[in-house]
């Protein structure tokens, strides 16, 4: 935590105060709204509560006088610290704004105010046989404002897409206190720019989203498994590339390298065979053509270095199947209680060297990273484990992280599938985009927020 | 056409004269460089032809200095008028850079640069069993570059995506002369601003687009059609809705209104029932699952209203389907030969509404205006049917026209799903966006194109 001057000016605060009642508050429990799940914290100067996008306004608009920095915050999940105050100033708390203002059923839409929650809204749409397909692990805590802040993903996104390929339309408010409407409520669309995929992770650094029009999917009838072990990650790789290159998609396919099956077998006492890498896949359909989708995924996991294969067609052995997965994060834990969890993407041809590299990395740093995740998208989530308290494990990992940046990188790859940026790989940036680009990127920036008072120090190196 | 100064400054002729050489041409057939399939036409001032994108940041950086416009050009398909050189300036035509740089099967991805034909890229994609989704219907015709300019959809949009759901990354050359590399090789990507779907439909107003990483999708094993009628549009409207509701997606769903119908019938010969409305729906999947995916489709076609129901499960029997679909265009051109053929979009609840709305402007206008196409995505084509040397026809044509996107607004929908806005929607860009929204995307383009030399004059109003 930097220490910074947290004082606000008489003028703002009094403005605020007027305005918001008790959604302004700068007294009391303010360091809770200053943390997320990174384990970061900075202390705002003050927090607000709007009720209304006319409230955000007002907020922008007394913020932008004083030129004190604003931080937009859902429920505090995120893992890079995007929603940390770093340079004080208002955090924008929108657990107010949180209705679900219309579900349209017959157009595949519902109309959400940004701190709604993502497991709420999945609910509410559940009667209507519809749902959001974002689906992050933190779901029943996220709110749907935060997914499209970082472009939240999930398991399902290789079927499903992620947060900004199921959103239509946004109302916004802009660094410069403007409300915009960006978007349509069509799924079909090249009327001008699409400013609307351009917010959507943005990490709050170009406008305060006020509204999503979100684009939603029919529930599947049936779900159904397979679980797949090889002998080595390659002969995994191949099976996923296999299994993405023919037309029937999965709805989820999960890697976890041998680490994650040694310890999912051991410590969360899973009954999977040993083996050098693991695919979970999961297909969806009627109770007609799931079946044939199975049968067509099993054809495509099957190939060299196949271990064993088992297929689980009905919901409870489907379920069973999916604990093995479950198991994993509570088995992580009992290793270490430090954990830089980085969601990395490459191509799927290069998992196997992904994973190569990132066994070479644990070596190298001494110490336990494990890799597992969204293998269709080649979504991996390396986990680099050590123990907070010993000085130096801490200082291998933090040496390690850049390296497995850099592996990514060298095979094609991106820093952030679902997670974001914030200020955890914020200082990466410029070497995933050149000069030129990162320079695109800032003056977006300023067209957007040209006094730099939104999220300062977020996503752009300084 | 505006007139305009068309000489070049002597010393930017030279430059680039001496970097192009045969691909720098200030004499001969112009105009043909200067007119698409809007049938408007302006003159250039001259075209060049760069072979790599080092000629293009020299064309851009000359430009720029002299403050000249310049105006990417694909294949001249635009119906929107959007490669129009109405400022007279540089045509720049990427028929030099049309090289497919590499396929990458196991990825499903496709490098190419921006003058590869639309159906050049298929038939090379075809020996993987891939193919890139957009498929428009000049796709023989049109390049991949105008594509990305306009967004460019298709039937198959309704599974599949249009154009902007289809790349993953960009390699372009903006407004100030620097080569920016947006996106990345993944099929999930949180990292940073999403300057690829930006730059995806700005009709080469942010920048030129130099190379494209494509996301590909496997080709379905085998196809299946339906042919639905049904006694009203408020039918078919609401089985677009029930089809849309259930999870076996259609790969296309095409709409074809009474007088569509009509038309195919008693001038293009073709067998179907007359009707107040059509729907042609196709199904696709393998030989096991096709057969449950089109019982799913026939399913939710059925309903109130449906006059008759024609299945083609056989590839003879679906080409035939598709036939009263083709006869459509040809027997389009028998009534009149002038034609404003737009592309609106609205929720699919509202495609009743669009229709009756439009059948009221035909009677009000005596004009014939049909509406047939891409129902699953609400995104029609409006034809307003006229004679083109009937003064008091194509005035009346004109004054239906700002009244069809009246409508179209009023229902919740947006002026344009797939050919972009060029100049031909530009003026009515204000009544699709508020001032505010409007003032961020002119914001936006100035960011990338401080001096406002890339296509002036489109998509934004003056």
């Amino acid at each position: 935590m930097t220490t910074v001057d947290t004082s606000l000016p008489a003028s703002l605060d009094a403005t605020l105060r007027a305005r918001l009642g008790d959604g302004w508050q700068v007294a009391g429990d303010l360091r809770r709204y200053g943390e997320d799940s990174s384990k970061r914290w900075a202390m705002p100067s003050a927090i607000a509560l709007p009720d209304c996008v006319e409230d955000v306004v007002a907020i922008v608009d007394a913020c932008r006088e004083h030129r004190i920095p604003i931080v937009a915050r859902g429920a505090g999940t995120s893992s890079t610290g995007a929603a940390i105050p770093y340079s004080g100033g208002v955090v924008v708390s929108f657990e107010r704004m949180a209705r679900i203002l219309e579900v349209r059923p017959d157009d595949r839409q519902a109309v959400v105010e940004p701190g709604v929650l993502n497991g709420d809204l999945q609910r509410a749409l559940s009667p209507h046989r519809l749902f959001w397909p974002p689906d992050p692990a933190s779901a029943d805590q996220c709110t749907v404002g935060g997914n499209l802040a970082c472009n939240a993903g999930g398991p399902h996104a290789v079927k499903y897409g992620a947060t900004r390929d199921n959103v239509l339309g946004l109302v916004a408010v802009t660094g410069r206190g403007e409300v915009i409407r960006v978007g349509s409520n069509t799924t079909k669309n090249a009327t001008g720019y699409d400013l609307t995929r351009l917010l959507v992770g943005s990490e709050g650094t170009l406008a305060l989203i006020v509204e999503a029009t979100l684009k939603l999917a029919p529930v599947p009838a049936q779900r159904a498994g397979l679980r797949a072990s090889y002998v080595d990650v390659a002969s995994a790789g191949a099976a996923v590339a296999r299994i993405m290159a023919q037309p029937e998609t999965p709805a989820m396919i999960e890697f976890m390298d041998a680490a994650c099956v040694r310890l999912v077998r051991e410590v969360g006492g899973a009954d999977i065979p040993d083996a050098g890498a693991l695919l979970m896949i999961e297909a969806d359909g009627d109770r007609e053509t799931l079946p044939h989708v199975v049968a067509a995924l099993e054809r495509a996991a099957r190939g060299a270095g196949l271990l064993d294969l088992a297929a689980a067609t009905d919901p409870a052995a489907n379920a069973a199947l999916w604990a093995a997965r479950k198991a994993l994060s509570p088995a992580l834990r009992t290793i270490a209680a430090g954990k830089i969890n980085e969601d990395v993407v490459v191509p799927v041809s290069r998992i196997p060297a992904l994973v190569a590299g990132i066994e070479a990395l644990a070596r190298e740093f001494d110490l336990p990273i494990v890799a597992f995740g969204h293998a269709g998208n080649g979504n991996l989530h390396a986990n680099i484990l050590f123990d907070p308290d010993d000085a130096a494990q801490s200082a291998r990992a933090n040496a390690a992280l850049p390296r497995l940046f850099a592996l990514t990188l060298s095979l094609g790859g991106t820093l952030s599938g679902e997670h974001g940026i914030g200020v955890a790989k914020r200082d990466f940036m410029d070497r995933a985009f050149d000069a030129p680009t990162l320079a695109a990127m800032r003056a977006v920036k300023a067209a957007f927020d040209p006094d730099g008072i939104l999220n300062p120090g977020k996503v752009l190196p300084p």
